[in-house]
């Protein structure tokens, strides 16, 4: 399975990655890493990998807004997700008291927000496509360090000078597994695996009509179906003209959720499907 | 009025104080400025301001994560909103193909992610505090250039190497006119300039229980109550669980609102009330 995701190699989405391969068992487990979510959907959209995994929401600092942005414009469906637990370190290959550049993804500097300020408050910060990329770079001087897992710390030989340094002690990022159009490819689970199905959709609103929401959110209440997400996003067109994802339980491709989606689809004009999939229970790997 | 924002001089955010001034007609217009959103937040709770300026929501990239933090976290009270145009400019000392290094505010760079990546490609980027941080810090390298507004690259003595570089023709920010608790500051504005008033609370929903949050929407639906806008957070506790803020039309100091807020706030254990305010109509401050 020709698979992609954001690198080099020890970023959090390769862990989350791995973690999908420990599910699915694909006879080849091949991963191309790309320098940025975006070159994941470009990859998956023009056939150059099967499979493309992306983190979507972490549980400190929320949505991933330009995944949520892809979706929308790119034709994939996701077929799985994994959650990945977070344990942020500071890199470098100097001194605590050397450091004056810090450099991750800017979604892990925003984990750490109040750990940067309570501790290196004059250092510069730097935004890098992924974590590890930032742990590559900081192998080239003593005054830099990297917001990286301790995977990256071993792969790139940095000294790991602070360990768990994100804001919260739980911290945890959900990846989505994804292919282009319906190439599903052949993936046997164990259904004992599957914590619980789920479905993603995206709904555009009419800013204009009081209560459309409540009018959505409707057809899952009466049918009794827990929605597990609901995250606005801009329609940049105007402020105050949002998209709504909706991640909910149970999947779309019969029963009462396929019902709901139905009477939702004579509701707005855009409803795009993103895909029914399972959510899996998966031992960390090591 | 002794009124706090993000700067230096000629960020956004002193656009939006201006605006509201240009509203308000303080006797005083004293602006301090922070290097920090979350500094803003601090300085007025401690009594240094009395009043706070802070963006909180853009047109293209959506919520300020760390406003919204804040506004759960502080004892504050939303007192009014002004819209503020944005027009990005790539700013440097130097020429176009010396630039090497791009720095702005984390939501800045985020606004221009497709003008940077078919442009610079290669090139390093850095979070600033603010726009005009990055601006001020541009003066000293001519292989740096800040994303920054154009009366920025006045105040800082930079040149305009490219303008409008957003990547949406339309780009708005949001920002929130602020008081610690309820001292709210004299200031009386003229009632035709009120577009429309605005409440903004903050719930918490129990996430295991289905319909939580279409059980509070309704409270609004069949009072026929607008909603302006919904955004989930995390709670941070863990992932799935979250906070909804949420803007609807009406004052909430009487009638239906009023009401409504008096059910929700029976059906939840969290609802913070962040304030009823006008939305304005302003001409741009030139």
């Amino acid at each position: 399975m020709n698979t992609g995701t954001l690198g080099p190699r020890q970023s959090y989405s390769e862990k989350a990655t791995r973690q999908w391969f420990s599910l699915c068992h694909p006879d080849e487990q091949r991963i191309s890493f790309f320098d940025d979510i975006r070159d994941v959907f470009s990859a998956l959209e023009d056939g150059r990998i099967e499979v493309g995994v992306v983190p979507v929401e972490n549980s400190i600092e929320g949505s991933v807004g330009v995944t949520l942005d892809q979706l929308l414009e790119k034709q994939v469906s996701i077929i799985g997700e994994v959650v990945v637990p977070i344990r942020h370190c500071l890199l470098s290959r100097g001194r605590s008291e050397d450091i004056h550049i810090i450099q991750s993804h800017p979604h892990a500097l925003a984990q750490c927000r109040q750990f940067l300020r309570d501790n290196f408050p004059d250092a510069e910060l730097r935004t890098t496509g992924s974590t590890s990329h930032a742990a590559r770079l900081a192998t080239e001087f003593c005054e830099m360090a990297a917001i990286a897992s301790e995977e990256a710390a071993q792969a790139y030989g940095l000294n790991v000078l602070m360990d768990d340094i994100q804001d919260r002690e739980k911290n945890e990022t959900r990846f989505i597994i994804m292919v282009s159009g319906l190439n599903i490819p052949k993936c046997e689970i164990d259904a004992s695996l599957v914590f619980r199905n789920k479905t993603s959709i995206i709904v555009y609103l009419d800013s204009d009509r009081p209560g459309a929401l409540y009018e959505i959110l409707k057809e899952f209440a009466v049918r009794d179906i827990n929605l597990t997400r609901i995250e606005s996003r801009p329609s940049k067109k105007s402020l105050g003209d949002y998209l709504f994802y909706i991640d909910l339980e149970g999947s779309g491709k019969s029963g009462k959720v396929a019902d709901a989606l139905k009477q939702i689809g004579r509701k707005t004009d855009r409803l795009k499907m993103l895909g029914s999939y399972g959510e899996y229970i998966v031992d960390e790997i090591q």
